[in-house]
């Protein structure tokens, strides 16, 4: 069994990863810390965990966790996981760091989040699809939860350096916000409602100009966030505007080898929805191309806390294991 | 033009009061004060209000509040109104409070809420179709937003004397739980969901209790409340075990003739729901009789920021200043 | 008081136009025509408008309509309204056509709409802030409820001559798909998820485009439209690339210059959500600037029913009429 | 490995019944029969389960079913399951019925459901908690969605001889009310709504009665039924008199004892919701005593598909064949 730790478990990301590492055949979380929470059942602020885990929240630090554990997931605001990740890298431990710390070049992070790093790494970003040097890696980045969608959208037309210019407009259910109450999140504020916010700027912006810039270097990444009234999910609709002209089954057979073999990649003739993705790892993707063949516009779907968050950190750390990577993600959604 | 001025007006009760009172024809807003928000436009907090009101809030004292104003309408926490009430009634404003401190014998308040009375004061308690000696009254208590749907729901019956127990399994809008974020009306927590809470113990059983024992010294009373994912809006389900057999056109006509001339309450054939009450000023009314004759259950359907608040307290400000007490708020509702 | 006629009286539209219509001051409704529920209430089809009509549902043809009304309203599908419409003009009332059938020339609107024009006529694309001859026509032709606010959202840079390329994404609430229940606006299917559709194909792209090149001929407009779980409001991003680099305060400028004197448009500082412009017939229209200058997310909010639908033709109505054209609307939205 | 199959596969339990065998470690579906759908991809109709079956929908007759399955899942109306059940029975194969028509005694049956039984058979009834003999049955009628957490909720009370009379009054959400769109699922009807509906008259009431009254008969019991703005869950609201007064930890005692070595039933400090049972097979009990111990209110919370339709028939399956019952069923719920 793998020994896996969470730091900062108290969150929704540190809520998903137990709920999905509970039921995992091959590892098993032996500690979850929160500075806040120390001493009280994982089960009172995880409800759901009630009869699968009898853990307490303790407040240890790195050098504690990385003694008990084979892997440990950081899931801390952006700026608290590099007070730790250095200290569990040196005890060598494996790294999964959920936060944005890792994900980029020292100098785009340090300009697009506004802090100086302490300490700068070099991570592998897990996005497994695009990056198979995961199975290597001793230290995983996991992405953003829009640049998860917006990529996996857009990845295969950027490979075949088909596209001019493209338009991210993400719509994300409000579980993304967080588990601390809000104005954003207070009920009568959301519902019947939709917030678009940071019209222009956006953190995510860059996670996505860098994956896709390393497929084509001249890509144009615009992006626009929402919150929707629903708890999980984003649903990312991408307006592509390309080089060329192309047509439908062409662009049907670049999607369809760029994700040969991508277990959780799932091809769809329609387009897809939350529902049928929510609770699980999977990506969906549609698209439809406009008549005259330079626009397309392609939707990708996700679970902002599984493929947006903790399952594919867990998907990580099965490649990362030598796992077949669908060990224990291997469930449908829940629907309706 | 009667000049009405509200203490306490950033919360929901506030801005509904302005909401109504913007397109009341012979009222105006004078004042609306705010301790935390002082200096800062209503519409800032209240964003529907822009282009009706240019008005700031202010960090008046009652003292101040009262010179400019005809009536006041206090919207402040149970305990904060008989702060402010003495002082307001001395300077010969006439009052509507629609916090809990008066609806109360001082005894019974002083046990319900746990809290020392400072300011006892009789008030005239707001259901305006219960008591029509508002018309005369200077200052009133205006009910809390559970016991105006349960009351209402119940009351015909009662006052015939029919009722030997009476269950209250009420559902309400989340936004009776106010304008602050909490772990309660957080997106996550209430969306997909339905909260029981204070199964036996919530203090607006009191003012059921009182109202229906009024009309009948016997009758027992036991309230559950519930918060659902919807903003607005409280379904009551009365469950009335009745004293003698009776039947289904006995009981249309006891309900016709009790709420005969009163415009707010619409007896239905169906069964009432939110939608068609929603923002406005109407308590739905429907029933079901048992087979045997010897159980009922009563429906009734509120706007709780409407009738349950805002909406009856303007009506009773109607009745206080001699108006027909539909002006203003004579409106359907926004359905669907 | 102008007497008005609602010939397709049971959907969505139709109900809204009576809810604003039993409240306006110069207005009555005198018939309501419904094949299907001839001879029944309207309030029992309405139910929130109970207390506020007595009218029941006529089969009427449009001879009878127009003899009794002063206006008649045609809240029908595509296609049919081509059927009443001329025989209402001949009778010489005034039409305030709510479908498409007179929104596009008629050449362009067969080719979208897939059908023959059986009576082409010249109306009057009402929307009033661009088309201020609506004040002197007998016919006009209500816009769509998407090209309303994408419309409105993109108008003053238009007219400026600046946008290169704009992608209108449009978020709306469920309602504008009809009152009669289907797969998509199935509860389960909806709740907890967002539906893109006709991604690059929806009909509502031709009025943008005429309405904008109106503007400005060479303008490239693309619009994809999503339902979410929100039952009313349309929430229209619009990603704009512009032809030469401009500043924060120009485009406020060019913005406020061009709404100067139109009521229903506010801009706000911030950005524009569903709940603040709910029941009202607000357009709130907010916006930001890239970095560069190149590129402009504006945001706007309507409430479909009202300023996307029935809001604006009784604002159209108003013009018609010589009335001050928010005479019946100015009310604030129901918030929260 | 169990060889399934289930009669009227397209609806709500049917898809719940695949995607919860899909991951069965110990079964499989053999096959799925719809009338409607025959020959299309199952995954077509329920998305989630794309990628885990191949499955298509067949038109087959209950004795070709038979054939190919060691246990059969009818989800038909009821009604219907009586024209396959015998058939099914006489080949030898196990049946587990999710229809109403073997729940009651056939008297019971046909006056409850106006309809003559055509099929009268003897079933188990499959409330696993209260009927170990299960295990022994060959056919397990499975219990209704309301029965089930009702039931639950008041059973040890009732086994213990207290209660007098007890009123459930339960919140569903709309997936109760199935696939098919109607009115009252109709989004903008059911959004920011509650909906009471067969105030005293609704079915599921008959099997409340029946399995209370095995454990005491002279218990009187009224059920009220309401939908809520969720698509799944149901939360129970159960208003007990008692016959004699009790306490606080007496009561806890009853529980804990009756409930001992049940591992879906899970007793809280606390008040249930629907959140942490989602998707999962838990029923979820807390209650509060009144101050004088006459009445207690008790509260359960279950997920209508899962312990209350086809998560309670796959415990069913386990215990039929010898399994643990909680094989393929210990997941925890998602959870926000």
């Amino acid at each position: 069994m793998i020994r896996t730790g969470i730091i900062g478990a108290s969150g929704y990301t540190g809520g998903e990863l137990m709920r999905l590492l509970v039921s995992h055949p091959q590892a098993e979380v032996v500690c979850a810390t929160s500075r806040r929470l120390d001493g009280t059942q994982v089960s009172q602020t995880h409800p759901h965990l009630k009869s699968f885990t009898d853990l307490e929240f303790q407040n240890l630090d790195a050098g504690e966790v990385a003694k008990k554990c084979d892997v440990v997931f950081t899931a801390v605001p952006h700026g608290s996981a590099m007070d730790v990740v250095p200290q569990l890298l040196e005890a060598g431990t494996k790294v999964i760091d959920l936060s944005a710390d890792y994900r980029l070049p020292t100098s785009v992070f340090e300009q697009v989040y506004g802090l100086k790093h302490k300490a700068p790494r070099d991570a592998v970003f897990g996005l497994v699809e695009l990056h198979p040097e995961v199975r290597d890696a001793r230290f995983v980045a996991n992405p953003g939860c829009y640049p998860t969608g917006a990529t996996l959208a857009a990845a295969p037309l950027a490979a075949a350096g088909l596209i001019e210019r493209v338009v991210f407009d993400s719509k994300s259910g409000i579980s993304g916000a967080g588990a601390e109450p809000s104005q954003v999140s207070h009920y009568p504020n959301m519902a019947e409602n939709i917030q678009a916010y940071k019209l222009t700027t956006h953190r995510h912006g860059a996670e996505m100009q860098q994956e896709l810039g390393r497929l084509d270097s001249d890509i144009k990444v615009s992006f626009t966030p929402h919150v929707i009234p629903s708890v999980r999910g984003i649903l990312t609709t991408a307006h592509l505007f390309l080089k060329a002209g192309t047509d439908h089954s062409q662009v049907a057979d670049i999607y369809k080898q760029f994700y040969e073999g991508k277990p959780f990649v799932r091809l769809l003739d329609g387009i897809p929805m939350l529902g049928p993705v929510r609770g699980s790892n999977f990506c969906d993707i549609g698209f439809e191309m406009d008549a005259d063949g330079q626009r397309l516009v392609v939707v990708s779907a996700i679970d902002n806390l599984v493929k947006g968050a903790s399952g594919q950190a867990v998907q990580n750390m099965n490649m990362m294991f030598g796992l077949d990577e669908t060990t224990g993600l291997w469930n449908p959604a829940i629907f309706p």
